[in-house]
């Protein structure tokens, strides 16, 4: 992963300037850019869900302050600010509706109160089509001019950036690609959100756990039985050690994740058909560090090639991202900058 | 179907003005619109295909021409035409592949070529593309901000409009909506592209005669056996007529495929999350008119609200396209109009 904690001095700044922030469950990151991404200041501080949306909204404007006159800046040179949150939202009305991963803040016009306590505009996104901003506009898609990105955790979230627009639906729930329907048989798994042969189902963080634990109960010879009744949790970090040791399970289930996976982007590519498919996420071995990681994407370009149609398959460029977690605050910066290109205030 | 060949005098048209030509693999279809779509002439013509695609290219230019001509407007005084083809393409080179419906045709520059003819600028386009475009510009469309259209005839295809943007893709292969994957199970049907699982291989009227067949050959009764032994080609015609008529297979046949296609729609709701999907194509059961259309559509809708995510099931449109075959050459216009307007020449 890029450092990209490392800063400019303000006066090699090119204006304008944008500030990023990435709304999460635990932290909010906040980061000041220039007009090329270059990056001014950054703070990530503590979400403190329990003190409500509304001291949220003025403490990210506060830390937002804080860079800026840290940087020499003051707020009033911020041209606009980027804020990317967990869903659902109603993107055009600026609202968190009901987001799970931010228990209380339900129902919450959470645009408008940052803008308020910032005294700047901003632009409101998807946390999932912000981090694909990012990389479109400053990781491992600078050179594409449209991308999918899929980011592997928990579920499986989201990104579609063409030409610089970002898919964000019609009712805030375009590239929703976790709930993308990859199987319809009768074994069809159950997705999260209740419905069966998603994606998300298969390739999430904790769909590859519980397919793991599937196969343990099925009575699979595996390392990872000795290790879980050592008291280890069973994590894709554990199965990534253990396919990194050549378990068999362990490097069936990461082979069979990437499969799927592959099978997914082909149903993507055929769709959008973008410069490339970006792989991101927390989940370990869908990451360029991990040993096991480059078997993994090797894997889903050869699902790819073997699936798709001739021109796609020989196009299509699969890589993972380069940002990590900061992707979303740069995408927010990112997609504030565009909506100031298009129409400055 | 709205009688799309009625035409406007020349002297109510408002300019700029814009020709459509959409070329088939029988007729040739091309039109001269007006700034708001009216339509100031239209002709049809036979394709020609064994007189190659330079001839083809020149009869395109001399028809449009002699609409132009006929209205009293003159070529001079069309702002760019717009041309729609079938695939293989290079949309941004403007050159035909290998498009499996002009034999023959392979590797011409298409889009030079006919600008050549008509002294004109040339837009280009895929002709399912083009086909989405005609009816988010003037059909079913018209009062949405994008679109997913589905074109159900020998195969499936598929068109995704965005705010005025064609999803074309990078490689000409945006928007290849019959080849989506499905179905991952063992018994996934073969596609004719020659992969498993994909919309096309269920719900194509090939791909719905063959279901037919398997059901028939496994010993299902039906009163279509008897119309076959009489004669009859099993076509997806004679299974709609039989569906009316309320023959159980026909009527499951019928019902099934709605279900199938209503899951390959949830896939590009969370995809794209459009204001609408429009159902077009010559597949007899898949139109308005029909009895059978009615509970067709009925069941798409269905299945969509049975498996999407909450809001887009509550907010997705699915409707029958609007303008038949005319779709084609219309969006082609719009495209090249859509164009105009961006960077006038």
């Amino acid at each position: 992963m890029t450092d990209t904690r490392r800063t400019i001095p303000s006066d090699q700044a090119v204006p304008p300037l944008f500030a990023g922030i990435d709304l999460g469950g635990t932290n909010i990151k906040i980061g000041l850019v220039d007009d090329r991404g270059a990056l001014l200041g950054y703070q990530s501080v503590p979400t403190e869900i329990h003190e409500g949306p509304e001291a949220g909204a003025r403490r990210m404007a506060d830390v937002v302050r804080q860079i800026a006159d840290g940087a020499g800046i003051g707020m009033a040179n911020v041209a606009r600010v980027g804020l990317a949150t967990p869903g659902t939202m109603d993107i055009p009305a600026g609202r968190l509706i009901k987001p799970v991963n931010l228990p209380g803040w339900n129902d919450f016009p959470i645009r408008d109160r940052v803008s308020h306590h910032c005294g700047r505009p901003v632009t409101y996104a998807n946390d999932a089509d912000a981090a694909a901003y990012g990389e479109f506009w400053l990781g491992a898609g600078r050179e594409m001019h449209s991308l999918v990105m899929l980011t592997l955790g928990t579920g499986v979230g989201g990104g579609i950036i063409i030409g610089d627009l970002s898919i964000a639906g019609e009712h805030s729930h375009g590239s929703e690609l976790g709930h993308i329907i990859i199987d319809i048989g009768p074994n069809a798994r159950m997705c999260g959100c209740g419905q069966t042969g998603h994606l998300e189902a298969y390739c999430s963080a904790t769909a590859v756990v519980r397919r793991t634990e599937e196969a343990l109960q099925a009575g699979r010879a595996s390392s990872l039985s000795a290790a879980i009744a050592g008291g280890a949790e069973l994590t894709a970090l554990l199965i990534d050690q253990h396919a990194e040791r050549e378990d068999p399970l362990a490097v069936e289930i990461v082979d069979e994740t990437a499969r799927l996976l592959g099978i997914g982007i082909v149903t993507l590519l055929h769709t959008v058909d973008p410069s490339g498919v970006l792989i991101g996420g927390a989940m370990t071995f869908g990451r360029e560090g991990s040993p096991v990681g480059r078997k993994f994407i090797e894997r889903i370009r050869q699902e790819v090639r073997r699936r798709a149609l001739p021109v796609v398959a020989a196009a299509a460029r699969i890589n993972y991202a380069e940002l990590g977690s900061d992707a979303g605050f740069f995408g927010a910066a990112g997609l504030a900058r565009a909506d100031f290109h298009r129409k400055p205030e």
